[in-house]
């Protein structure tokens, strides 16, 4: 497993991290800055602005861009809503590839109540991701399914385990050239079926990010952990990955309103050099 | 699959839906009263009181006690907690044969910070249930291990799935005379091997609890929904426990402090068996 210590070169930051309280430019000098190889954004700080100059600045700054979040979700009440989502995604994907990214990270979705149900939205997740690939291939970008933890299965996401995640890579791209799986340890660090998952999902490892799960947790989407300040053993997740031949920079990325979204961006990514030589 | 309408003697009511405002005696009378086929109570209720009475009054009132909840939890920072721990529950499962339970509930627990971590709370509620066994077969009582919701799984429930407890059912009690799964649809009705899962349940499954997952949810632990009012397809659900031979009574466990909890016990199973007909 790589050591981490004084290597944020290895390490990247997903924006979201942030608090998205400064304008990108201002974060890309940052990120780089303190050193790290990548930098992760999110499309609320890109569409409607100068593309090629963020993928310029990006360049000159020789960050990495690992994923570009994130997918609108697919499952609508209506066939007209449902295509709409999919051109969404196409043509943030298409924006992905101007900034360089590595992989457009999908975010799938879930039950659009009264309209559908469990089973109709993972129908409509499979249809839609199916109908990004062609695209995807085209632009060169990847496609990282990212399963969300089970908590968030009614309305986020109804894909919620790396193994449902890699059975899907499987059905739709089986000469696995452009959908792999985002592991995010907040999402998958309960998962019995774990070890086992990530070692099938070999080859398939698009992304991986850290973060930990506090106890108590006071709100499940937006009190997320620094790594070392929660319950998850991080490292033996990283190493499982790594085992399965993951290599690509990992990725912190934190919703944090209360805690860390309240600090300075510099004392932020301060925290985070050590956390990730120390407890990632 | 059975119909529930019209057929509350099919059904049981776990007290908690209740809100644990009245004394057990007066919900005994009120849930036989109006039809039902059984009540569950909680360890609150009964510890340090006269147990043979109240099962007297549950055999008068002819209603069958399903479950009786709920273990202590087996993680624990220490050796000599952990026995105390077993001890405990020990206990608990002589006053539920002298209730004339059918199972006792293990609710397992889960993480101790700092001692424990997930690998190690997973051991400790393998020994634990162990420890159990042939104290549970001598006193008549079947174990219903129940698989909690993964947002639990910090400290609560390190056992999450039906296939994960089902597992543990197999590697502990090979012969199936005393470990079983009890499902409850709120835990388990995201997970994508849900079907497969209750499938291999086959003889196994020694309880099915409803209820429903609100969207939005106010707290994951109290803010539990009536059936009908959610996202989950409890009818699916039940239909694969039926088809895998579970013919027990369907119970009704719903922890709703700001909802439920706050109308009178009447409404309250007036509206349960509205619901178990429509919606069950």
């Amino acid at each position: 497993m790589r050591d981490l210590s004084g290597r944020p070169d290895l390490c990247s930051v997903n924006t979201a991290t942030l608090g998205f309280r400064e304008p990108l430019s201002s974060l890309i000098d940052a990120v780089a800055r303190a050193g790290f190889g990548g930098l992760s954004p999110w499309r609320r700080e890109v569409e409607g602005q100068d593309i090629k100059a963020i993928a310029r600045q990006l360049r000159d700054a020789q960050l990495v861009v690992p994923g570009y979040c994130r997918s609108t979700y697919f499952p609508a009440a209506g066939r007209p809503h449902f295509l709409s989502n999919v051109d969404d995604n196409k043509r943030a994907i298409s924006d992905a590839a101007v900034l360089g990214a590595e992989s457009f990270v999908l975010v799938v979705g879930s039950i659009v109540p009264p309209h559908t149900d469990l089973a109709q939205a993972r129908g409509m997740v499979r249809e839609g991701i199916g109908l990004l690939l062609d695209h995807a291939r085209q632009q060169g970008v990847k496609l990282a399914l990212e399963p969300l933890h089970p908590v968030y299965a009614c309305d986020r996401s109804c894909i919620t385990t790396v193994r449902e995640a890699l059975d899907l890579c499987h059905a739709l791209d089986p000469g696995n050239d452009v959908l792999g799986v985002l592991l995010d340890v907040y999402h998958i660090w309960w998962d019995p079926a774990l070890a086992a998952s990530i070692a099938a999902a070999r080859g398939r490892i698009t992304g991986f990010h850290v973060n930990d799960w506090l106890l108590p947790t006071r709100d499940v989407l937006n009190d997320r952990g620094m790594m070392g300040d929660g319950v998850i053993d991080i490292r033996s997740i990283r190493s499982m990955a790594e085992d399965a031949g993951f290599d690509g920079l990992v990725e912190v990325e934190i919703f944090s309103t209360e805690t860390w979204w309240k600090r300075p961006v510099a004392e932020i990514l301060d925290v985070i050099k050590q956390r990730l030589a120390h407890a990632a």
